[in-house]
């Protein structure tokens, strides 16, 4: 039976793949059993942060010596979701979901993944990509073994930015269409309601189980879902709560919470939180001032403001954060998800 | 008897003092009762930083209408204590500390100011600077009336940053010596460790109750004092907490609970807080990247970071948040303050 | 009769203007006689650049001081346009335009002024914008007693950013309308080509004696014409000369021969220059990495580059450069104007 | 008989060696002949600039997989020395050194290389890192068969940045030490004044046939020497000329000139420039910003400044510019050095 297991590691820089490296020195993780990466790096997060594709590299490269597999077949199956930007308290960083398939147990978090088609600029917010981001979590889900949608925790996306100029107005876009595509596959957004027409304008949409990113360095959407499944070893909870606003600390105290971050043997194994500045220029009613500013991007600020906070509650500044949380939650808000061990009984 | 009062005002820009005009228009402050304002403009918050200048400017300029005065002579005896940079959460505001002389009650909150002479680039982290602000301090505790510096709750200095090119290196040097100056008024730092040799050094030393930001737009040291004393009013509590480090969640929750915030009829009137990223390049064992980031200044990350967590305690935005900690708390760490009205009993 | 006169001054800092009261302390210029005032301040020159305004309110202050008459009248008498950003070899500085009414000559540099009503949000990039720039061109023209529009040399606009958080996309609409309209009024564009359907669209569309900037401080459209008249005194000389692209060095120095400014006795007293980043993403067929720089603004980059190239034929920092070209020349062009005292023969 | 030969060839990201791989593909390159690489990359050419280290890597992999060397074979005996930073004008771009061992001729310009050990945090800005530089420029004199030290036109240098967040500020010290040790070496800088104790000290030594740069990337110093020798087959020319400060257009033009590059038949085939900001603050007596601005590092202001300079007169953005010229010419100048094919006769 498959069981789950969760590395978080630390890098030096972009180019770092030392800690994993030292992992399949130790026999504590066989190569071949990595199914998905999710980590930040400390780039801008915006069109010109290469750390990401940087890190990619690299991590093939290890990958590739360690397994015999090329280069290339392994990128078109290992999806590799990098977040440029720690800003602040945060560190850089990278967990490695690995299956095992030798686990134990009736029931346990799950995990699949799946890819689009390349998507050309052109097809960047349109209706064939919602459809084929929709298509890929169904794909990863029955993978994983989930059968039933509400047993979904959490939708990870890696939607490709556009190539050249036009790029930075396409991120957010394709960060939306990825988002009613994730929406779409778990009924959390009516079909009638995930319109090409809808996209970045009617933000009372939204899926607060998708986590989406887009960068430069992807040409397809790269799919990760998480959920409960039957012939899953135990032993792993992913616990998901959404953001009212980017001061929502309950909020973030609820999603530790629910993935048992607090309970005596419980132990955070990651960290995923979401967000963006709040397009009214108003938090609870004060204006703030992310959105005009010349010199630091709006990213930049949502980063490292919403990175202080979920990390502060972690007590750790390892937190995936990523800005640019279109449809994924209400607006000026997020989500949070954080993936625990159980407490052992 | 004097009578404390503290008004919360936001800007729609820099030069923005229209709500400071409608409450004098309301006749809801009498502007010759003004005697301190500590605020956050929308700038860098470094050297090219002019919008506290402006803010300064446009304030006096109001000042002089309502009151009559000099722009110049109000300026040399109201401490304006700007900081700027409100990254991420944070809301541009101004804090307006006035004093009633007609109050009534036994013992309150005080306020003392105290300027010292002009200070040159070549006297900027030198004895001189330190004994001239211990001295500034003394006068203004005299000026409210605080018998033991035990009942000072908190020092606000604004010190000055060296002029030209040069200026850079000289802010945090000048921030530091005043740091010294207040501990050695408050007997938080001993004479023997006051010592001009130790600044920027020894980061063992520090005061917990100083609060110092540099700038350019100021040529002397600007000190507030805030403390209990006999004879002044009741009606505002004023809680101070060190932070450990900039993750520490229960210090800045600790301050909010010294101030009453919590309770009943607790409302909070202000909030101030210091802190710096980490020079160890660690959080809690964590690689953090402010001080290597050729394209954000350390301190704009830092306030980002720490004003985040500390207005998502707040609920508020409207929080002073100002980088540069050097000996007002532990390497890495930093201080909290909150003003809040006492619940009426 | 009239006589232009210029005086290029430097600023310490934003609020600055010592040298001006430096020259009016010395009788060397009366205050009364200003008519404009171009400079270049060291902001960002994007939505949160305050320099600009901070610069004005410490100049209507002395100018206030020194006429006795109240700041409002001058600001609304005195177009004052302050472009933001000294990137590079740029100094930040600001030339003076006053009119000695007791000059001497038949036919000399004019200088003309005149401002709209203030436009609304609503009201920047629509037809009535054109129309009304048109309007204040001719009144301009007018004043200044220049007959003829192919007798002016240029006019310079400071158009306003829309307020909040809408004016960042406003800004290039504001310039491009202002552009339509200098160009309507002197003919270089066709009035059925300067509809508002054609603004930031059909860039084949241009005005190459129009100079526009666009800031957050100014609520109408601000005029300014140069051009030659009867009746003005001789002695100044004005060169204009479109640059094909950022690179176009010819056409830097055929703008200062234009003005005589290498011939002996020839003296710059002024430049002014607008360019932009291609948005082909090239530059003579070679990819420049402006408009995707998350971490630096594209006009910053631009300012930076075209302000060098500029200064470096001038041998001087002094320049007036202003990116944001849209509809002023070619795409990725832009134009240069040099103001210089001719040689006495 | 050995024969020079320049490739200059494009990047779209600074992962892309399409271009040399599509030279292999053609049979117009043997990898095996390549000696050195010199190129800018997109990053912000500071210590959180991973660009270079991630094409320095996408290379390697280039010419592992056509040599059928290990990657750590190639890095350890080729040059790479990358610059971040392509501000304004500049375009991301490299250039190709390769020696084709078959040519003709009694005399050209000949190319030698050389490294160092590696050089920790300790050692560098120290008196063992100048020797070990000198000693590696004379080996790659030697290797290249150069007699007299008059013979060299260049010496490129890619001196390592320290580790950790202490390399910002050795990244000055160390490319002062490496200037030190190419002067030394070459006889422009007198044994006696080539102290460890003059290094950012006194800038009136310097050596106006040096290049510096320092990356993160780098743990060596990596040596590349430029001159005339007997046995190399002539067609390539290097042109060198000193500027005085940021604005010596005419240095820039002397440095085309001398390589030979506007005669008929001329071509350019790759520009090196060296500047910084000129640390008095001023630029022939006005005012400069670039060493006070907390928003935009100095080094992006003045490659951009010097890139645009040097580009326009190109009229090609492919020029290789550096900023951080310490003791690589007088205090606020720098150098520029032209490679250009020689007119047939």
């Amino acid at each position: 039976m498959p069981r789950l297991l969760l590395h978080r590691l630390s890098m030096a820089h972009p180019g770092d793949v030392s800690e994993l490296a030292a992992l399949f020195d130790a026999g504590a993780l066989d190569p071949r059993h990595i199914r998905a990466v999710i980590g930040k790096t400390e780039g801008n997060g915006g069109l010109n942060d290469f750390t990401r594709g940087y890190f990619t590299q690299s991590l093939m490269l290890l990958l590739a010596e360690r397994t015999g597999q090329p280069r290339a077949a392994l990128a078109a199956r290992i999806p590799c979701v990098l977040s440029g930007g720690t800003e602040g308290a945060l560190s850089p960083h990278f967990v490695v979901f690995a299956v095992d398939p030798e686990g134990q147990g009736a029931e346990g978090l799950a995990l699949g993944t799946a890819f689009t088609a390349s998507t050309p600029n052109a097809d960047i917010g349109r209706a064939s990509q919602i459809a084929a981001v929709a298509r890929a979590v169904r794909d990863a889900m029955d993978q994983a073994g989930i059968v039933d949608a509400r047993d979904v925790a959490l939708v990870q996306v890696k939607a490709p930015a556009g190539e050249g100029p036009q790029g930075k107005a396409l991120m957010a876009l394709s960060r939306a269409a990825a988002a009613f595509g994730v929406g779409l596959a778990l009924g959390d957004i009516a079909p009638e309601a995930a319109r090409e027409a809808a996209l970045l304008r009617d933000l009372s949409i939204f899926c607060n189980r998708a986590s989406i990113s887009s960068g430069v360095e992807v040409r397809c959407n790269e799919v990760v879902v998480f959920g409960r499944a039957r012939g899953w070893a135990p032993g792993i909870r992913a616990g998901v709560a959404p953001m009212r606003d980017l001061l929502d600390l309950a909020g973030v105290q609820a999603a530790f919470a629910a993935a048992g971050a607090g309970s005596p043997g419980g132990e955070v194994l990651g960290v995923i939180a979401k967000g963006e500045p709040d397009a009214s220029g108003m938090i609870r009613g004060r204006r703030h001032t992310m959105l005009g500013d010349t010199d630091l991007d709006a990213q930049r600020h949502l980063r490292g403001a919403l990175g202080a906070i979920v990390a502060a509650v972690a007590g750790d500044g390892r937190v995936f954060v990523s800005g640019g949380a279109e449809h994924q939650g209400p607006p000026g808000g997020g989500l949070v998800c954080v993936f625990a061990r159980e407490a052992q009984t």
